[in-house]
């Protein structure tokens, strides 16, 4: 599309100015990812520093003038539906910057810094108090941030829309008062009917060297590229991209028990996939990012579980797993491994959670946070009331913090209004994947044989190239012709675990 | 000090946009190192476009015209010594950023991306061809940037100033004229009276962990901060400081040959260990900064050389070293892999090069590269005239340009004028062991037991924690009573080398 002069000069400062950004931010991931991985332990405040200061200098540029300037000159002008498209996510970005005073910015960016040593401290101590009031101090900010970009019904609707584009608090609250019950419900059942020891194979002595060529070899399968990325070990595994070509995913390996090091691996190259099949062609500007997290989730999730914790996947890999570990796995069946890692019961920490358990965690923390960016629950009440949701929903009090509020690193962030969106792609990652099956004929003899290209293809299609073209609730119909949707995951769950357990149960 | 507030005020914002500027730098220096470590091998070119743009913040932020006029109201201030040394200090680099257009910044900060990209390319292929177009465009703007600086007697002054402040050309020629055809005459007669293989004990099967288990163990000793540090391994040995909590050194390990890691390993932990000595009172201000290139390769070569390559050393390392190869240096004695790790031979690679015949690899580098910023020497001359200038200083001829004109990475990235300061280094080394070896009863008995902490007291007292207060040759003179001077390192390299040739000859 040709342009008057003054609407394509406007357009291309628009889209240098966002390339800097890109480069900039992509500076900023580099610093968060080494901070996380092979940061010296000396020098967490001097790594805050710097990273405070690259938000600052990228908060300066996003909330230019200029670009206000440009982006009020496009909006009058007719575009193409991908011009008109990159002006809106443009607009998005910038009224978010300028709607932040400096010093808002700033008490941010040290409150996260602040809160992060914190939240490392009460962790090794073992001891919540050490991280209370940074916690408390963290949500009053955002709070106040919250007031600062507006909203239609609820604070939480500004910070949630951060991570997914259109989705509200009274949403999320919608879809979970269907999940709720019914998962509370199916657990219960399970639980009733499971063997107690059925993972008892993953549990053992496994080399972590041993993990790691394994789990390597299955993602490079995948079809995840270690041209273009890493794979190195964390305490908190993440993936994180600097770029198309820089997409580093991180895992933790547990010497004692083989479920941690395999799925936190494949949930991760679910991540990496997505950001290494990026449009090479929108590189750098923001129609080509990842449209929101509960996309990102749901092609995580679909790696991790609707592929990984399949039995037609572990038919194909198992063997390749015994391998690695001949002693530890003689005389267990692929069935009896399926059956492992797909072991049904309530526990303590989320990211080890199974399929039907996990979102029980993640409705407890979005309702926990909920109430205290509305000040009705105190940080120092946290743990009580954290205690109480896990009895409520799982039947099981954690024994202390490090098991209980202390587990994850999102709010020490910064991160709120964001676990929502784990849920959000599980739910994606199953409406996706029956899309998926219905356009690939043979989709289990395939994952069996590990060519996984034909599903990474589609997904490249519908999803990842995609970018952010279209807006998470269009890209979704686009992709499966539905809107999102609790009743096929829960049905998928359904179907799954009632098979599992009928099949195990006594004849 | 009390200043009239309008001075106060200058001098609070000079600092804290002093203080951004580190925190910027130090974000730039992490980029560098994880390129030069851990980055994807296909990320190259993004990683070029993240560093080209937190340069060119960086001299946004730096060339700032409110920079001048606090710099203004401060030079005509009455100041204390240190203020108006962090003034000087200021100004330098506020002008050096002014003069230069921001196109000529972007030029540079583009041929460097591309010309690293070049030079490994021209490495993996052994073909100088790929990287002479990028070779020569770099010192043309060099060049072009030596105008833009200005100088009073020639370009590489203007140069060779930002690493060594106060060196010229025409002082480093005058001190090559007189250790060129010192050395030259050295080197001649070790090599006819030196044993042909006596670095033997130096090549045998040496498992790079075992290695890597050895330095660790010794850098500590030196009192190299773990908590503060690390050590990775990378294929062109550096260090890399982001702040004084956070410095990293790299080194290289041969399974076959075992002088590489060992002092490569001890070289960056000299420098680790001055950047980690830095003042943390001036943490963040130029002030605090290490004051000179030449200054920082003193405390290198003194770890590497006058400590690591000593027999006081290795009577008390070696058998710590034995105990991690038990096998392969096995009937080998202390004195023998002494004059192992002393074995001085012409040699075509600089960083493997002994101590004799060192400076001669650095004597061709600059002669060269005045050459080339003369536009007396086309790139695409370069292999001829490096291998001619070889076969003068050091009676060999490179068989290709990877062991020839490819292997140092400076001039791909813009170090031009930056070679000599390793022989300046080499020269003060010696200078500041003399004054310590007089200061400090025992030395050698201390360095023999391991004990490297008074060395380091005195010279962290003499030289890290003095950081950018005085200028190089005023903290030489300082610290050691004298000016730099070629006569004391000649005059140390005659006495050992002599004495160990004499020990070698036969009866």
């Amino acid at each position: 599309m040709s342009y008057p002069s003054q609407v394509a000069e406007a357009l291309d400062s628009l889209q240098r100015r966002f390339a800097l950004l890109a480069d900039l931010t992509q500076a900023a991931s580099l610093l968060s990812w080494d901070r996380h991985t092979y940061l010296p332990s000396g020098a967490g405040v001097t790594r805050g520093r710097q990273s405070a200061a690259l938000d600052a200098i990228c908060h300066e540029k996003l909330s230019d003038p200029r670009i206000g300037e440009w982006l009020s000159r496009l909006e009058d002008a007719a575009l193409s539906a991908e011009d008109a498209r990159l002006v809106d996510l443009c607009r998005r970005r910038h009224d978010r910057a300028v709607r932040l005073p400096a010093a808002l910015v700033q008490d941010l960016a040290d409150a996260r810094s602040l809160a992060q040593e914190a939240w490392l401290d009460a962790r090794r101590h073992n001891e919540f108090g050490r991280f209370a009031p940074s916690l408390q101090r963290m949500f009053e900010l955002r709070r106040e941030q919250a007031e600062q970009l507006g909203y239609a019904e609820h604070p939480y609707d500004a910070l949630h829309d951060e991570y997914e584009a259109g989705s509200t608090a009274a949403r999320v609250t919608s879809l979970f008062a269907e999940l709720r019950p019914a998962l509370v419900s199916l657990v219960g059942s399970l639980a009733a009917g499971t063997a107690g020891n059925a993972d008892a194979p993953l549990h053992g002595e496994f080399d972590p060297r041993r993990q790691e060529e394994f789990v390597t070899g299955e993602v490079k399968r995948f079809g995840y590229d270690f041209e273009r990325g890493r794979l190195d070990p964390t305490v908190h595994p993440f993936a994180q991209a600097m770029g198309r070509n820089d997409v580093r995913i991180t895992t933790r390996y547990r010497a004692d028990y083989l479920s941690t090091g395999i799925f936190a691996t494949f949930h991760e190259a679910g991540h990496g996939l997505f950001e290494q099949g990026l449009l090479e062609e929108l590189d750098r500007s923001p129609l080509g990012d990842a449209v929101s997290l509960g996309v990102h989730e749901s092609q995580s999730r679909m790696w991790e579980n609707l592929v990984g914790r399949s039995l037609p996947f572990w038919r194909g890999a198992y063997p390749r797993l015994q391998a690695h570990f001949p002693q530890a796995l003689a005389g267990v069946d692929v069935e009896s491994f399926y059956r492992a890692v797909n072991y049904v019961q309530p526990s303590f920490v989320r990211v080890e959670a199974d399929e039907v358990t996990y979102n029980l965690h993640v409705i407890a923390r979005f309702e926990l946070e909920l109430a205290m960016l509305d000040g009705d629950l105190p940080a120092e009440e946290l743990p009580e009331a954290w205690n109480a949701k896990y009895r409520e929903l799982l039947g099981i009090t954690p024994p202390d913090a490090l098991l209980g509020c202390l587990q994850d690193v999102h709010w020490s962030i910064g991160l709120i209004g964001y676990f929502p969106t784990y849920t959000l792609g599980n739910l994606m990652s199953v409406q996706l994947f029956e899309a998926a099956r219905a356009a690939i004929p043979d989709l289990d003899a395939l994952i069996e044989a590990g060519e996984h290209r034909p599903l990474l293809d589609w997904l490249g299609e519908q999803i990842h190239r995609q970018g952010s073209r279209y807006r998470p609730d269009e890209l979704l119909e686009r992709a499966t012709g539905s809107v999102l949707d609790a009743a096929p995951y829960l049905r998928y769950l359904n179907s799954k675990f009632r098979g599992i357990a009928r099949a195990e149960a006594p004849d």
